[in-house]
């Protein structure tokens, strides 16, 4: 059977990032990824820039740092200097202000003191050429790359791009994913399941993780498991680039979603991933449409979500670290395990002194939601009946955070 | 003058959750506190249920773990079953299939055989009471408190409520977060600056370190440096229940916002904390109101939202853990450094074999919002002129995450 790895490289060979657009440079454009390189369109500073209240001088006019100048203007910040130092005189000078032609360096005031109103005296350490000054260019030079092509835009970069002058930019669009959960016995969460039927928690959750990964939920509402109510949705949820059923994929009679799926003209890659919880998990595609069949029972559904959908996303969002996101976490205390195929178990992760540490949290499998509740990740067991040692270290896939570190 | 801890403390005792309100349970919800402890409506499972395909049995007739046993009903997921196992019976049954009453085990299929059509031999180790079977009640009890007060929304919760039967619940809202940045130099990044203008690069970034922060930022447009340009917007903000200002709040003689928020009825509580980059930050409060004047340079900005506005918008959402996140780094390699007061530099935050490591990143001042292109963080490095070792261990403000782990 396909291990989880070799599906995930599947999925991530058919996932190819969304054509970027021309996109408004809003709050709603964070997390986005940028698509092109943006360069600044003037110096930064624009001026060789003083970063102290004080005097603008030669530094050649006090080699011993000691002396005494003429103050020939007083420049404050947002004016230029008219006149130009000539040996003997300084300026006094704002923060944030421009240097004058023929000055070098800034002394800062508390190491000044002025003579009457025209001269300055100056008792420091010899001044650096260059000294307190940001000369004109340094933080960003006219033309120079300052947000590359695949940055995932933080709020620092949006203000960095309104500094370079973009209300606008290329970017790769929040991609649109279509939720459709399946199956007869399948309740709206407003009604009180009768015998054999559950209320419908995987379409709220999935658009919820969808939302989380940055993507948006397009919710198609609930079908049946007859052909006439499954075709309508599905052929609708095609044209998002990303559709998710859930349920209706598992091997029994009436699991109809496959067939309709090809029907629709969706090529299958796989249906099968040796895990659990959640083997019978369908990938397809039809064109650049991505077509995921989550298995109905919620910790599967989420499970495999986060092994397989997430990663097509970040492609989608063109992100280039899309792969998924494994911790390497050492055993918290022992314990003992029996299971027939790699499992996914709910665990809790934490920081210790040495790295990472993972215990796994009490869980009544696949359809116990509400085991997840003390849980942030899911350490990876090893098929086999086994008592593993605190200590021992396992992959852990973190779920509540998309952190690499 | 004050610190930064004793800041913060002071932000946080004047801060409240916004009250809650009957929130529906869409992806928008994500991420919101829940107010109200929610229970469950029903018994999960609602009867005890196979976990297996098998055959129900009564373990006390099977005490070798071998026999033969007649079969007296088949038991389908989604049907009760009808009779009640006898002593020297046996009930067909699915996987997810109500036990019939009598029975106390399930014996998986692969360890049995059908003789003829009413019989099955079973061939075994002698079944425990409860073997593969998930008795009524046991992921969820009717009554039981399945989601807390105080939790963090995440999909799986939300997929939780589902389950449960809530469509709707108490929430914390999104605070909306108005944002003011002033002064007469700052034009629209659509503009070319001037000779001592800069773009507003405030705006956007405030608004999206909101959006980030959970909140909801409403953009007031920019106030000038005169009292009839900063009245009606202050006012206007005001009516939020958080408003960030930037620029006018040193001690210059422009620097006109704090009369005006004090002749708007805001109470001052600081104007100072001992920190670089951003000493002149301000937060006052008109009620519940909570005000914040930041400084106007973009990275001073940067930080005094993460360490003062991003606990307080916290506190607003309703989350318990509201202070701020630091982390204890080593340095990663030397670095001197010379401040005058404890100050906060961008840094590159990893994690390594042993915990987290921090290398500052080149940066040229508060003013240089592209050297925070490469950081993820902010090293706390104390005042004085020092050279710091590498292994030292600092504090360290992570910017790109919430995360506490």
């Amino acid at each position: 059977m396909l291990s989880v790895a070799d599906a995930q490289a599947i999925v991530l060979q058919h996932a190819r990032p969304l054509p970027a657009e021309i996109t408004p440079l809003s709050p709603a454009a964070l997390g986005l990824v940028l698509a092109e390189d943006v360069s600044c369109d003037l110096d930064m500073p624009p001026y060789d820039k003083s970063l102290m209240d004080g005097y603008a001088v030669r530094s050649a006019d006090l080699p011993t740092g000691e002396g005494e100048l003429s103050v020939v203007e007083e420049i404050t910040a947002g004016h230029m200097p008219v006149r130009t130092l000539n040996s003997g005189e300084a300026a006094s000078i704002m923060t944030g202000a421009p240097l004058p032609a023929g000055a070098d360096a800034v002394v800062m005031k508390e190491r000044t003191e002025s003579v009457g109103a025209t001269r300055v005296r100056i008792a420091d350490r010899p001044p650096r050429p260059g000294q307190n000054v940001l000369s004109r260019g340094r933080e960003m030079r006219h033309g120079e790359v300052v947000l590359p092509a695949g940055a995932v835009l933080r709020p620092q970069d949006l203000g960095l791009l309104a500094t370079v002058g973009r209300t606008a930019a290329r970017l790769h669009p929040t991609p649109e994913i279509a939720v459709l959960p399946t199956g007869d016995e399948i309740v709206e969460p407003a009604t009180r399941p009768g015998l054999g039927q559950i209320r419908n928690s995987n379409g709220p959750m999935l658009a919820a993780q969808v939302a989380r990964a940055g993507g948006r939920p397009k919710l198609l509402g609930i079908a049946r498991d007859r052909l006439e109510s499954l075709r309508p949705p599905i052929a609708e949820g095609l044209r998002s680039p990303l559709m998710l059923l859930s349920g209706g994929v598992s091997a029994g009679k009436l699991d109809l979603v496959p067939g309709v799926l090809q029907e629709l003209g969706v090529t299958p890659y796989f249906h099968k991933v040796e895990m659990k919880p959640g083997k019978p998990v369908f990938f397809g595609a039809r064109g650049s449409t991505l077509v995921f069949g989550l298995p109905g029972n919620p910790v599967s559904s989420l499970v495999c979500f986060e092994l397989f959908v997430r990663p097509a996303l970040r492609r989608l969002r063109g992100q280039a670290d899309a792969g998924p996101r494994l911790v390497q976490a050492a055993l918290g205390e022992d314990f003992a395990y029996s299971t027939d195929r790699p499992t996914y178990h709910p665990a809790f992760l934490e920081r210790c002194e040495t790295g990472w540490w993972v215990r796994p949290t009490p869980w009544f499998g696949s359809s116990d939601l509400r085991g997840l509740l003390p849980a942030n990740a899911f350490v990876v067991f090893p098929a086999g009946d086994r008592h593993h040692r605190a200590g021992e270290v396992f992959s852990v896939l973190r779920v509540d955070s998309d952190d690499v570190i």
